[in-house]
């Protein structure tokens, strides 16, 4: 580059700055409200960091797909588009197809949801999607979500996006507690602030792993019945029990006050984006609505080699083979945070999914942990990501799924004395 | 059936009937304000209706896939699948794959935007989702969104559920009048109304075929500019130019203060439901924060595929074909409607895109004829739906991207008594 060249070249280097920065200054009050409200997830923040080679990754709840059946699935979908291709690849109703909405109903009789009309199953682009419609449909500015705490970080920056107040209701190893959530829903509701629904995870909370005891299910719904609020059950991983059968979901005995969402990203593949509502009978039809106003239709390629996988492949037994290598890398990590853990952790332990919730002592914050962790060669999630406080917190979240045994025992291996010397250094 | 199961049925069918409308009734007042405002749209009205035999469907905008290298993509899928599975199956980033995000740069280069920066793209579930990102982003209710009138039913939904005011301003054949645009914005912010963004389709306007000259473009984003106004450009035809080069997007010279959406739908398959933002510097990441508390992340596989499809098919010579075939097919369209058309109706002349509009003279509104016209063997949409006003509309749309050139003359044909009487009764 000559001088010359760099005569002319700084000047409109500079103004095209200036020109950026005056836009930026310019659009600055165009944001609405709830703009402020959306934030990077901690979970997303790690997910670069993730992909560095040699480091173990306790982070991503990803589900496992090397024993996916490939080749039959790439068979389907090359059989789809030759043959189905004026279908597969063009707009679609918004409800999403009627034989996936029928598959789906067969799906969810394996967890105990019988009776199910395929005319209130919702098709949504993940399980995200429905659930930012069902705060579409319900939530004005101001209005109160409750929720475990921990939850599901997906679901809060959504809550959040819609300026809603997210009230968390303490939790034990059983899951909820009803009377907490009692008294939690009078003391809102006697501040006069509107409760819209109880979100819930009740099978394998994510991130806590913890399941809601069978006899707390039905006094939870009649809890919130009562008061005059719905619930919004999020049971991605319900198939993914460890062993024996699934727990009745809080819809199979509730068809009038719960929502019910459900997904193929644990099941089947995260990458189709394909979940689903299932939407009490007089609710049905504000919730299509909204979510055909947020994307037109579902895709259809991905809802008919969805149909085609439930129809033509074991599905129930490529559920079963998950849930049995789950269930041993879920092992392994109990295994190592017993061999490895610096006395005074204690931790959860799950009967499926994808987590494992641990525990330091009062004290302790375990975001800045986090460097010092990916140091060590291993990342998981700091807990304040899963809680709508802004408050630190001492506990934090590791994924067995998607990761082989040896790598779990090794990531728990070198995160060990990272938590030991925090826990020393709070005087523990 | 004996009398006794008949006893025992019925109470049981009426306490099931009871237990439903109390639960409607007890869930009425959970419903968002928001809620309120969103509405089926008329052309979904339609959609079950055009699919009866021996109708000619003239009401949706489907693009015409037969064209399609059915094969070759089926064969890309496949391959996809099989080799790359672990990836096209698995979680992705929220702002889409980098590959898709360069391709697209590409594809934008053909109309005429140069040098954008794959980081600035954010893909969406289809281009519906960035409309309501859009809305979600920059919208409190009561804002105002400027719009053209007739303008798509789909984003009039979008932004409604924002309860966004939707302000139509004038337009003639040669698309947005600027001074009236000028006019409208120093009325309103004279009342005091917050404008947020004009959205605009300024190619082959979807419903009324109608362009944007080339000599107000730069206008337009001029008044907006200085009002302190976004410009949303909604741009899916932008390619289906009939004849000669693309007219230059409002993005191309003005990278500050529109943003550009794009689709995949119109040029490739709308059933993958993939479409793009190209965001200012300055307003990206509040994008696609929003994007991702919404879907997470768009559909791997169909990123992967709509990649693959760019770099190893001639999709430039496919987007030629289909130039070729929906300019036979607006002939044979405009063609028809001068040999059939009763007098006192006109018709756009458009010059590209899915969509001919007809006015009918003042007093006839054209609701009511769509139910004649389903008797007489063809569909339309009726003007109403394209508008924010709640007024009848003596207009309708027609769109030629579906059918063959013998039915859109059917069509036509069967269409022209239906209006024409309208018209006799109407005293035109």
């Amino acid at each position: 580059m000559t001088s010359q060249d760099a005569d002319v070249a700084l000047p409109a280097e500079t103004e095209v700055a200036l020109e950026r920065a005056t836009a930026a200054h310019r659009h600055q009050h165009l944001f609405s409200q709830r703009s402020a409200n959306i934030k990077q997830s901690a979970v997303r923040d790690v997910f670069d960091v993730s992909m560095r080679p040699g480091l173990v990754s306790l982070a991503g709840g990803n589900p496992y797909l090397q024993s996916l059946p490939l080749e039959k699935i790439a068979g389907m979908a090359q059989r789809l588009i030759a043959e189905h291709g004026m279908a597969a690849l063009q707009y679609g109703g918004g409800q999403g197809t009627e034989e996936l909405r029928r598959a789906i109903c067969d799906v969810m009789e394996h967890e105990g949801i019988t009776g199910a009309d395929p005319a209130n199953v919702v098709i949504t682009a993940g399980s995200q999607s429905a659930q930012d419609v069902a705060a579409k449909v319900f939530c004005n500015p101001g209005d109160v979500v409750l929720c475990e705490d921990p939850t599901y970080v997906g679901a809060l920056n959504t809550f959040e996006a819609y300026e809603v107040q997210v009230e968390p209701v303490a939790m034990d190893e059983h899951g909820l507690i009803p009377s907490e959530l009692q008294r939690r829903i009078e003391e809102l509701q006697g501040e006069g602030r509107g409760i819209k629904f109880l979100y819930t995870i009740p099978s394998f909370n994510n991130p806590s792993g913890i399941t809601l005891a069978a006899e707390r299910r039905q006094h939870v719904v009649d809890i919130c019945r009562k008061a005059g609020i719905l619930v919004l059950e999020d049971n991605p991983y319900g198939l993914l029990r460890f062993d024996g059968q699934p727990l009745r979901p809080l819809r199979a005995d509730n068809p009038d006050d719960v929502i019910y969402l459900g997904s193929f990203s644990k099941i089947l593949a995260p990458g189709l984006r394909i979940g689903w509502a299932l939407l009490p009978d007089h609710l049905q039809r504000s919730f299509y609505l909204a979510n055909e106003a947020v994307t037109l239709c579902p895709p259809t390629l991905n809802q008919m080699l969805i149909t085609t996988y439930l129809a033509e492949h074991d599905w129930l037994g490529q559920i079963n083979t998950y849930r049995q290598l789950y269930a041993e890398r879920c092992a392994a990590m109990l295994a190592a945070l017993k061999e490895y853990m610096p006395d005074g952790a204690s931790w959860t332990e799950p009967e499926g999914g994808f987590f494992v919730w641990v525990t330091l002592p009062e004290g302790v914050d375990t975001y800045p942990l986090l460097y010092d962790a990916i140091d060590a060669g291993v990342v998981f999630i700091p807990g304040a990501a899963f809680s709508p406080s802004d408050k630190p917190s001492n506990q934090l979240r590791l994924a067995f799924s998607a990761v082989p045994e040896e790598a779990i025992r090794e990531g728990v291996r070198r995160l060990a004395p990272v938590l030991g010397k925090a826990m020393a250094g709070a005087g523990s």
